[in-house]
Parts: structure tokens; C-alpha cells; sequence
């Protein structure tokens, strides 16, 4: 995908020396640096920032800020570049502020079910402070970000179907406005009619109307009872229809995963596992031992409907590992199938009644096409992914995903879906927000400018202003 | 609570001769119809509209909006009247858009638990007509509100602590912006994540940046096993921590609702019941027979541990429907106790872990007072409720219950919790919106700005601009 035209004005000297003198050796303008910020996991083009701020507190990002402002220099706010619609990437250059070192877990409150945490804090990272408590943290899109860019994406994954997504579980969240103000959203009260829901404005603004620097989290007692299990299936429409009728059913499933043939040889390959190559569920329960038993024996019983083979379980907490991670790793797997090639990821998510029409057509374009892709998805929300393997120095390929990829969008959005489930915005799907939204977008430019005057906030993603 | 000082403009007739060419009988000037439309159900003082339009279509709310913004004329969109903090009250006249004929359903689709209602339908509306297809909308704030002012407001209710409120189960909304613009903030998927979250911008705007004239909401299927119990306790302290430790524990409770004496006692003699008059949670479990059982088994053990009563159980559907209608009669109740009085329902929201020390200072504050009052709640959210039962004649008892709700904000507000759990800021909690949120107050004022630039949206409400 091109960047959108946007003008790169070079970064005012001063302002480097300005910011050197703030953060000292946390400012660095070496070419390696700043190439590293400029690109996420995409095949989007990358831009690098004219320099990297590496932030320790928001007083120093209310510092950069109103430095920034000063000079009137774009900001890009940076947790760990994992975003595939091109996010982080600088598009005016500008100065990216690196969220990483604020990675301290500022409190947790077992009896209210919550965690603040500073921006740059991975979900892994809280799992793991989180390990004796009892307790856990249940967004999970796969890679390890930073729970500031998970909040700034509307991140959700694997768990979502039974969890909510960041936007049911961010509680509230420290935000850097454009001015170098700070302010919270909200307090820690699990519900409040307290004028407008701020919270949820900046979750999903990817960096466009300020930097979070601190988020408070739901959390979870970990269940009595998980049971993990893998089931294949004589067709893809099989599968879908299992997740349909499960969803219907109102069993609370914590995962239900659909990975295609495609999909299933690569991670037996990537991950040296011998699953079936057929189109496969993986499933995971969550509950007390009683009533994960009786989730398995519901959703047993509809898959057997549609000729899903026996459950293989993986029982054990290591085989459990063992199992996400593979899914986990299915993007690096199907860029494996095709050494070389450059990973071209997309998401639609479409009401679930739709999901196996919709997953049907894309297959029949996908079938008269000549790139290798794999499919999977958080099917229990409709959702689901597509990665295209290309040969980046074939322009052929490109314009042949994007045409595929426009196909897609089209169709879920005919079927009262939307152009991105939780990969987000970015540069990368700008036309298609105004697809999607028509005349609504103008009320997000609009609150755009409100909030962010000058466009120095992450400038070119989301909206074209 | 006095209004903020706002110039009243008298209509202008040209405007009124417009709309009634629009409208013909549905344009009301009426002194009895407007005086009803410029109340609600609290003490706040009413201010009626210069006029009601009683819409049929989102076309007439369009054309009625644009007549208004011709004119410069506030405009006040009403649903049925039942907000507690003045949030009807047209404080600058002008134009009342009453939806309450706008009731049909749209569409209702089982396969997606989802359904498109008109602003107008009620919830009992929407059940009843969902009534043979095994599903219901479970959010339920007592009065039988319309979907479109329980999204104004983010109605929430004795169901929230396990269905969560109207911001996580509306999944798009048609609104008609000040400029008569008509959007839709989403598609209907269950997950997007494809630009700002207008959806839940518009859920608690409180008509303040458009009139909301359709809204989609999720739907539940109808739980296998639904049991309802009450259960008394030695103390406040007792039940409150019942609740915490339910809450903690992970149990899905449906409801879990706490009533002090003077509530219980107000409920058996205007429902003619025979509670014991003690301290007293009323509790709803939802799920499969099994694990309704369960979960029944664990609460039963937790509230012995806490000296509570045997549970009483309301098992037939006729019992339960009595038992939650005296719940939800609790506030009418309470006044009848103190006949000629009116009420003044004010609500606090806290982490549950603050939970019983906020009731109990609350309470403690309240023995040294001589005003009457009750106190209620959805505790499993850390939200509860008090009414005072005023004389209306007598100042010094507004000041004194001033006072009181002052001082309960204030003690929430320390506590991280909020002003408001769920009756809205209104005009009446204007002053605690800037207590609890600071500086994030003028990032609501500049979207309102953005949005709504001639300050027409129900002016004077949430913000003072």
C-alpha cells in the first residue's frame, strides 16, 4: 500500500538539541534506530522518524510533547512495531516516542480484579507478574505488545470471543494530549454515566488524538478448570457451521479458532506438529471442572453434527503452550511456506450469520488466484484473517493481493460487517473507513481536529486530514 | 438543584409554523404537554420546551433538526421522561423531540443475538416481543425506559453485573447530528476495529451531540435455569461482604442486589411482602440447570460464612416477576413511606474493594442526619443508590440531603470511584463531572464544540458551556 501524499518537512535542529538535553543518550537519531521505529510486521512500506525518544515517565512525555508542539513536529507514539496496517510508520517524519522502558507494573488489585500498568508493560510481561496471584490478563493477539499499544489499537485475539476485546477491558488510561496536557479518562469504578466515555474514545485512536501512557485493566481469576482440544473437519463449511451453532448456543467457548488446509501445513511444518491437513478448529474451555466439562460435551456433540473428527486435548499446561503457540506463530508459518516472500496480513470481521458465506466466496476468489494465502481467524466473533505470501519485488502480486483484499472488505461490508475486526486502521485501510463509515467519518475528522488542532498526533493514520 | 443560569429565547413562531406544516397535530404547544415533557422522575426542577414534535421516522427527526438549527432553537430529544438528573428539562426552551412514536422493530436476527429497534421501544417492549423466540434483552434499570434513552444515558441496572451496561451491548446506533447529518456509527458486527468508537461516544452523550433515532443491541438467549432468592443478613457489613467475596470468587451471578431496613420495609408494605426488615440481597442466578446449581451451591456457602438467613426462593416465573418488580418499585416504595414527600435518588459507583467502607461511612453520615431515606443498589458493581425522602416545601431539607449527596460524591470520588454508576450527570451532577474528571472535562467540551458548535444538543446538560 502507498502512504498517502503527506509532506516531510526535515526536523528542526534545535529541536533534536532541545530534546537531547531532556533525555540525553534516550534521544537517538542513528539511522538503524530510527529505521527499526519507522516499520511494523507489514508488508506496508515503512517511514522512519526523523529521531526516538525513549520515555521513562509521562512527565517526560509531557516534555516531548510540548517540544514537539513547540516546533510543530509530528509524534509517533511506539510500543513494540507489532501493528500490520502500518502505524508506527512516520509518514511526516517527526519524532517517535519509544513506550518500551515504562515497563513497571504500578499496582494490582487482586480484590477489584484490576491492574495499572505503565504503557510499555507486554501482556506476557503482566501474565507473568500476575503468576502468583491467581490471576490473569486475557487479551492475547498473539504477538507480545505493549498493553499502551494493544489500548491504542483496539486490540483483541484469541480470547475475545469470551473476554470482550480492549474495549470492554480497559478500565481507564493515563493520555499526553497534543498540548502536553495530561489527563485520565476515567477513575477505577467498574461502571460510571459520568459524562462521555473518553476511555473508549482513545482505545482504537491509534495514536492520533494523544499518548497513553498508563492503562488500568481488567483481570481474571484464572479458571478452575482450561481444557484445550484440536478437531478437524471434512470442509471449511463444516467448521464455520460448528462455530455458528456454538455461538448460537450461548456456550461460552473462551477460544474457538479456525485455521484452513494452508494454514494447518504450515504450522505442522513451522512448529513440527502432525496435525491433520483438513480445515480445523481449536478450541479452548474455560470454567469450573463441572462446567468446563459440560461446555466440551455441547460443543462435542455439534461438531459431531457436522463430521468433526474425535478432540485431540491437549491436557497438560505445556501442551496447552505448545498448541497457541503454534497458532500464535501461524503468520511467520505461512511465510515459511513460501521462503522469501513478504507477509501481506488482512482481517474482516462480519456478523456471525454471515461467516460461512462470506468465508466461502473468499475461498472461490482466493481459489482462481495465483497467490498462496492462508486463512484463520477468531471465528466466535465472526472475525477472520487472510495472509497473503508475496514476492515483494513482483508488482504483479501486489496489485493481484490488493485486488483480492479490496473483494474481501467489499463483501463484508455488503454483509453489514467491517474493513477491520481488530488489525486497526493504520495507513493502510484509510479507504476503506470511508467505505464503511460514510459521512461518520466526518465526525471522527472533526473530533480529530478538536483534539488535535495541528495534526502533529501520529498525522496520516486513520483519516486522510 | 437550582439550573445553571441559561438565557431563555422565546420560540420563535415562524419556527413553530414550520414545523406544524411538517408535523400537523404532532406538533404540540400545549401547557399540559409540555410541562410533562420538561420533567422527570427526581426532584429537579422542570423546565418545559416551547414545543413537542412527536417524530414518526428518523426523515421527520432530520427535517425537524434543521428546522430547529434555522431557527437557532434548542433542541431536547425525549424518550419516556424516566432520567433522574434533570436531563429532559429544556433549561433554554425551545424544541422537545419526543421518540416515543417511533416503536417499532426492526429487525430482529436470532442467528447474530442481535436486534435494530426504533429509539421509541422500551425494553419490556422489546422482551415482550422477543417473548416466543427463546432470547431477551437483559439490560433493565427499572423503569421501563426506551432503547433510545437507556443509550443516551448508558442505562445500566440490576442485570449489569453480568450482562454489563447499554455501552457493551449497543453495537450501532442511528443518530441525527445538530446539522441534521444522519450517521451510523457502526456496522453490525460484534467486534470493529475501523476508526474512532462513535457508538460509544453516543452511548451517555445524554442527547447532547444528536438525537439518537435507532440503536442495535446484542441479545442473550434465554437461560436454561433462572433462579431468583433473598436472603437477610445480621448487618450492611455482612451482605456487602458477601458480595465482594461472590464477586471475587468469579461466580457469574445474574443479580445481586442490596436493600438496607428502611428499603426492605418500604417494599413489604407497598408491595404488601413479608421480608424480614433486615439488611437483605436479592439474587438471580442464570445458566445451565447444572451450573445455576453451582453457582447457587458457592453464593449459599459464601453468605453462611457472613450469618446470612436461609435463602428464600422465588422459583416460578410469577414469583420472580413479584420479586423484581418490588425491587424495582423500591424507589416509589421508599417515598409512600413518608407520604407528600418527593424523592431525591442520587447514585455512587466505587471498586468493589471500597465497597462496604463507602456504605458505611454513607450510612454513618446519615444517622446523624433527620432527613428519611433508603438505600439500594447493584452492589456486585460497586453501585448503589440512596433516596431521600424530602418535603419539598421545606428548603432546609433540600439543603440537608445538599449535604448529604455532597458528601457521599465527595467520599466516592476518593475512593477512585465515580459520581455517577448510572443516572448520568444531567444538570444536577454538572458540579461533580469537574470534581471527578479535571482537565479531561475540556476534552468533552471540545467535542461538544466539534460536534455541536451552536450549543443547540439539550443545552446546560453534562457540561455548562
Amino acid at each position: 500500500m502507498t502512504a498517502p501524499a503527506l509532506v516531510r518537512v526535515p526536523i528542526n535542529p534545535a529541536l533534536v538539541e532541545a530534546l537531547r538535553q531532556r533525555l540525553g543518550d534516550r534521544l537517538s537519531t542513528a539511522a538503524a534506530v530510527c529505521e527499526q521505529h519507522g516499520k511494523d510486521e507489514s508488508y506496508h512500506q515503512p517511514h522512519a522518524p526523523d529521531a526516538v525518544a525513549f520515555a521513562h515517565s509521562t512527565e517526560e512525555v509531557v516534555d516531548i510533547v510540548k517540544l514537539c508542539a513547540r516546533y510543530s513536529t509530528p509524534i509517533v507514539p511506539f510500543g513494540t512495531g507489532t501493528s500490520l496496517e502500518g502505524h508506527v510508520a512516520a509518514l511526516k517524519g517527526g519524532v517517535c516516542i519509544d513506550l518500551s522502558q515504562m515497563n513497571r507494573v504500578l499496582r494490582v488489585s487482586a480484590e477489584d480484579l484490576d491492574a495499572t500498568v505503565e504503557a510499555g508493560v507486554t501482556r506476557k510481561q503482566l501474565n507473568e507478574y500476575l503468576r502468583d496471584t491467581g490471576l490473569f490478563f486475557p487479551i492475547d493477539p498473539g504477538a507480545d505488545a505493549s498493553l499502551g499499544g494493544m489500548s491504542a489499537t483496539r486490540a483483541s485475539g484469541t480470547n475475545a470471543v469470551r473476554y470482550g476485546t480492549m474495549r470492554e477491558n480497559v478500565l481507564a488510561l493515563t493520555v499526553v494530549l497534543p498540548d502536553g496536557q495530561v489527563i485520565q479518562t476515567a477513575h477505577r469504578a467498574r461502571k460510571s454515566a459520568a459524562g462521555y466515555d473518553l476511555t473508549r474514545l482513545f482505545v482504537g485512536s491509534e495514536g492520533t488524538l494523544g499518548v497513553i501512557t498508563e492503562v488500568t485493566v481488567r483481570l481474571y481469576g484464572i479458571p478452575e478448570a482450561i481444557l484445550a482440544a484440536v478437531c478437524a473437519f471434512p470442509s471449511i463449511e463444516d467448521a464455520v457451521n460448528t462455530v455458528i451453532l456454538t455461538i448460537q448456543s450461548g456456550i461460552p467457548v473462551a477460544r474457538i479458532e479456525l485455521l484452513d488446509e494452508p494454514q494447518m501445513e504450515a504450522i505442522n511444518k513451522y512448529s513440527k506438529l502432525n496435525h491433520k491437513i483438513a480445515p480445523t478448529l481449536f478450541f479452548e474451555f474455560h470454567g469450573t471442572t463441572a462446567g468446563a466439562a459440560e461446555q466440551v460435551d455441547l460443543v462435542k456433540q455439534i461438531a459431531g453434527e457436522y463430521g468433526g473428527d474425535d478432540f485431540r486435548w491437549a491436557s497438560s499446561q505445556e501442551e496447552r503452550s505448545k498448541l497457541w503457540q503454534a497458532r500464535h506463530d501461524a503468520y511467520y508459518a505461512a511465510l515459511a511456506l513460501r521462503p522469501g516472500s513478504k507477509g501481506w496480513p488482512t482481517d474482516v470481521c462480519v456478523p456471525i450469520s454471515r461467516l460461512a458465506e462470506c468465508i466461502a466466496e473468499t475461498k472461490a476468489d482466493l481459489a482462481q488466484s495465483s497467490i498462496p494465502s492462508a486463512l484463520a481467524g477468531h471465528v466466535g466473533d465472526g472475525n477472520f484473517h487472510l495472509i497473503f505470501m508475496i514476492d515483494p519485488n513482483r508488482p504483479e502480486e501486489i496489485a493481484e493481493a490488493s485486488r483480492l483484499n479490496d473483494r474481501m472488505v467489499t463483501r463484508a461490508l455488503a454483509m453489514d460487517g467491517t474493513c477491520t475486526g481488530e488489525h486497526g486502521i493504520g495507513y493502510g485501510k484509510s479507504d476503506f473507513l470511508y467505505a464503511e463509515h460514510g459521512e461518520a467519518v466526518q465526525v471522527m475528522a472533526a473530533i480529530k481536529r478538536a483534539i488535535d488542532p495541528d495534526n502533529l498526533m501520529n498525522p496520516g493514520k486513520i483519516m486522510r486530514i
